[in-house]
């Protein structure tokens, strides 16, 4: 922090201007490959700057995508009961985010990836960088399997909140947490730890049933 | 088609006022409730009318949702195995749709539901008395648990949609047929057919470990 550029530290315009940069850095090179140094070079900052007003690149990208909630907090909770209980911890840890008053910012961003390709952009690379990944490795599992283990989790996880925060239909709309970890829970399980099929294992010719 | 009013059959304004009445019936009082006697009044044309132009209550209803497929000509191939395959069936039918040209439309409503409340309404209104309760009601199935089950496979279709369409998560937006259908079948099998846990049969006083 020892360099300041000339602007204002409390200029709203330079605020935006580092916000912009790094959404477009992060949707076009992705969460790995975007760095503070170039983010702040595109918004015309010191990259001092950045830090000071978003701190670490996590924080920063949480900015962009409006997140209030920081997924490596949850992360600990989420994995307390070890690999058989993540299932439904996750679904759990899920619920009690989406329907608290943070819940409110998740559902503007869900409606936001879906008509918006920039943040839908964001939003993939945030479930995969911040939240699927973080999961994942701490879970001992075939790195091979990873990618799909994730984005099955995301396809239910996803629908879940659609169903229920969005489209609100009954009686998920409504349902208590309890009744939606029992019957959601096995899912996220059997995508995290449990067997996916043949196909994910080998290649197949087709089924000839379908 | 005995009487007819005054106005031209080919006048596209007609169409549109017979659409847009069966939109706000469909979406306000819901599919069962919503009459073609109440709709053509509401657009100020006889009945005979909406019927030259839309046929079927359930075929003006496709027309609200821009959905070109008939759900109950797809029924009796997911219904063929029986009860055990119905969601690998649902999947592998579900994926059918999406993946052909018929597709562009179901993304373009699915956008549209998630930003708009109106076409929510009658996304969940088609869902439920077009697909969910057609497929379920031949399942013999508890009906207290129908709307549970039926919500649930929602939510994990509308995901893999979201996902594979949408949003584009990698690998689920580009994985071929067979691997989701070995991945989301039994999610979906065991939502129409499984134990849902013990929430869903009883009530509980809460999960301390929540």
């Amino acid at each position: 922090m020892a360099r300041r550029t000339g602007r204002r530290p409390g200029n709203p315009g330079t605020r935006e201007a580092i916000l912009a940069a790094a959404r477009e850095a992060f949707a076009e090179r992705g969460f790995d490959a975007a760095s503070i140094r170039t983010i702040a070079t595109a918004a015309g900052v010191d990259p001092a700057l950045v830090h000071h007003y978003f701190g670490t690149k996590e924080e920063l990208f949480r900015a962009t995508v409006s997140i209030p909630v920081d997924p490596a907090e949850l992360l600990p909770g989420v994995l307390a009961g070890g690999r058989d209980e993540v299932g439904a911890r996750l679904v759990r840890t899920f619920l009690a985010v989406w329907d608290s008053p943070v819940g409110t910012a998740a559902v503007a961003l869900l409606r936001s990836a879906v008509s918006n390709e920039w943040t839908a952009r964001l939003l993939r690379e945030f479930l995969v960088t911040q939240v699927l990944r973080r999961v994942l490795d701490h879970l001992d599992l075939d790195p091979a399997e990873l990618p799909l283990r994730g984005a099955l989790v995301g396809t239910q996880m996803a629908g879940l909140a659609m169903m229920r925060y969005v489209i609100r239909l009954e009686p998920v709309a409504s349902a208590d947490p309890d009744t939606l970890v029992a019957a959601v829970g096995p899912t996220i399980q059997r995508y995290v730890t449990g067997d996916l099929g043949p196909t994910t294992r080998r290649s197949v010719t087709g089924d000839p049933r379908g």
